[in-house]
């Protein structure tokens, strides 16, 4: 049974404050600062160089990748850590469009993040392609024999709508064509199993559920029966089979190492591994249990105490993935009126209020005080004063 | 005129070690670790998500971008920071073919680093371009009218070559191409002039001459003609005009921000940001005429006293960056016998001795010790010992 008590003193929470948006930045685990100075210390300023190899620092992106591997369903070696989400994003749709020649048809819905349309739209314009895009209920329809790549967001980063992963990759795959998962609001908050879905590619970040700290870099996964033959439009120097024989030709190494490309993040690395050791005594099913318990607490609570808000979210917890959205037409008023209570939580345009439930350290005493606050900010209007309306660069 | 003593002083050198590889990876500034530890604590741990506004991460790609452009050569707000040096080679190489239509030939030098020639290939494979590589020399004269982008690494890794910026861009533009300049082994190492010399894009990465640590991010730069046109076919959410809109569709940021991709890496922005510190009192010309007369005192020294090295550098220092090859039939072990002697150069293949001379904290006694040495290990042979031949993954 998964010690959740242990794993929330494991971070740092600041007192006064219920933190319900670790699904845009997860909090900082306590002794993720000393071990980022350390190898800064120890091994960046006493190794120098020979730190690649001694400290490992040259098979770091697949080693923390081997640690995120078990809290998404994959294997041991198929995960490699490096750049943004974007970037990986980029990768796999890339190459996932080249196994399948004579189709150039991306599909994906409006719930995706909005950035991942960007990066398949820059990619479909620069070779060719076709970026299709629906709604997210109208997904399964719209897989048809034209389809080359199906590109989702597991989780609705608004709604927090969870898709049906392997039925959708199966619809795919009955249409010939691949799916390319996104699991930025997925690992670490749900139970996510791609080898069990069969799908063919995920990417994530890792600075949300994951607790890897603002810009932590992301992860990409490939179904090992396109390991090998993946080839990303993007290629760089750490993805080639023989990086130091600095040939002037690209060869890409065999499995996942081919999807990375510059020199790792070592730095960051070292703060996410840290972060990772949390999850050690973390068993998948006890996570989504305590995500659906508190999902549901909350839910129940808003909806009997805080009048004017509905809920954004599906109600089914099967549908839902670790988060919870309320429409209320103040959305970012009241979302700044609650800050100011100490409940973070967060505003997506146009109006939902987004509160994040990450399992390993919340719980259900930050559940009751979220609950109490929003309920008193909207029964007493508090969120109508001036300074709740002003509007910040990010939010 | 700046005080060499004062910025040798910022670094951890280790004891017994002559550190002549910042061309590969730049030493620890002794405040750095305090200061990524700092923001871990003070920032990310206590504002968690409100850091991107109070703490200012948002606007950091930038804000560092501005400390770096006064080391090349550019203006404010020309330049941001992110991504691997790679990722930024793609982008740049990518905006620079939109905006020659009809053209599709990319030009480099077999001088280039091998991974820029990937990422170039990889490239022209998915939009339908074509790669030439040609011999550094060959340069000028395989620039014609087919040409779309000059892709060129102003520094060549092994030979510290140094290109004429000023003339190669020159003759690009009497072609109707455009210059794309890989500034890697330039940038804090020579005095670049980007605006003076009219370049088109400018990339580099910042572990090596500017310290930033293993894996630091990358920077971009665009000259202002073509800041607001370019388009990369790899844009992210962080390059939208506006990110926090969540519009489904891209609109690129006004300038240099458009290459901007995913979230920033903040606590790899924040080592940066302190080894920036160094460079705070130090003037250019005085980096170069310290860069010369270090390079020249060690050719010198090393002519007069190894056997069998051949230099592998341009003799004239103007035509060369600040690092120096000489040339060994059996290099890889005399690199490894001169380490266990405590100078670090490194070895690139096939047979080469590479030394990198940062003025900010080498002196004329790390060339005096590196170059006695060399000379005792070449004349007394004991690179020739098994231990010495061995290959680790990473040289």
């Amino acid at each position: 049974m998964t010690d959740f008590t242990a794993t929330r003193r494991a971070f740092h929470l600041p007192p006064g404050i219920t933190y319900l948006d670790g699904n845009s930045l997860g909090p900082m685990p306590r002794h993720a600062a000393d071990r980022a100075a350390a190898m800064m210390r120890d091994e960046w300023a006493e190794m120098l160089i020979t730190g690649w190899n001694r400290a490992g620092w040259y098979v770091q992106p697949r080693r923390v990748g081997d640690r995120i591997a078990r809290l998404i369903g994959a294997g041991e070696g198929q995960v490699v850590m490096g750049d943004t989400l974007s970037v990986k994003v980029f990768q796999a749709v890339s190459a996932a469009l080249r196994l399948r020649p004579g189709r150039r048809v991306i599909l994906s819905d409006s719930g995706n993040f909005p950035s991942d349309l960007y990066v398949a739209q820059g990619l479909a314009d620069a070779v060719g392609a076709e970026l299709r895009v629906v709604a997210p209920e109208d997904v399964a329809a719209n897989i048809d024999s034209d389809l080359a790549v199906l590109m989702l967001t597991e989780v609705d980063y608004r709604t927090g709508r969870r898709h049906d992963m392997a039925a959708l990759t199966a619809a795919a795959h009955d249409a010939g064509a691949l799916a390319v998962w996104d699991l930025a609001h997925s690992a670490g908050a749900v139970d996510v199993d791609l080898l069990g879905a069969d799908a063919d590619f995920a990417v994530g970040c890792t600075y949300k559920y994951l607790n890897g700290g603002p810009g932590a870099p992301a992860f990409i996964w490939a179904h090992p029966r396109h390991a090998d033959a993946a080839q990303p439009c993007l290629q760089g120097w750490m993805g080639h089979a023989a990086p130091f024989a600095f040939d002037q030709s690209y060869a890409p190494a065999p499995g996942i190492e081919r999807m990375r490309v510059g020199t790792p993040p070592v730095i960051a690395l070292t703060a996410l591994d840290a972060a990772l050791d949390v999850w050690d005594g973390v068993a998948l099913p006890d996570l989504r249990a305590r995500s659906i318990e508190l999902s549901e607490a909350f839910i129940h609570g808003v909806e009997a105490a805080c009048p004017g808000v509905t809920l954004h979210s599906p109600r089914d917890p099967a549908r839902r993935g670790s988060q919870v959205g309320f429409r209320h037409p103040h959305a970012h008023a009241v979302m700044q009126a609650l800050i100011a209570e100490g409940v973070i939580g967060d505003f997506r345009a146009p109006d939902v209020l987004r509160f994040g439930f990450a399992p390993l350290y919340n719980d259900l005493d930050d559940v009751a005080r979220a609950v109490d606050r929003l309920a008193a900010i909207l029964r007493d209007g508090r969120w109508d004063r001036p300074e709740f309306h002003q509007r910040a660069d990010v939010t």
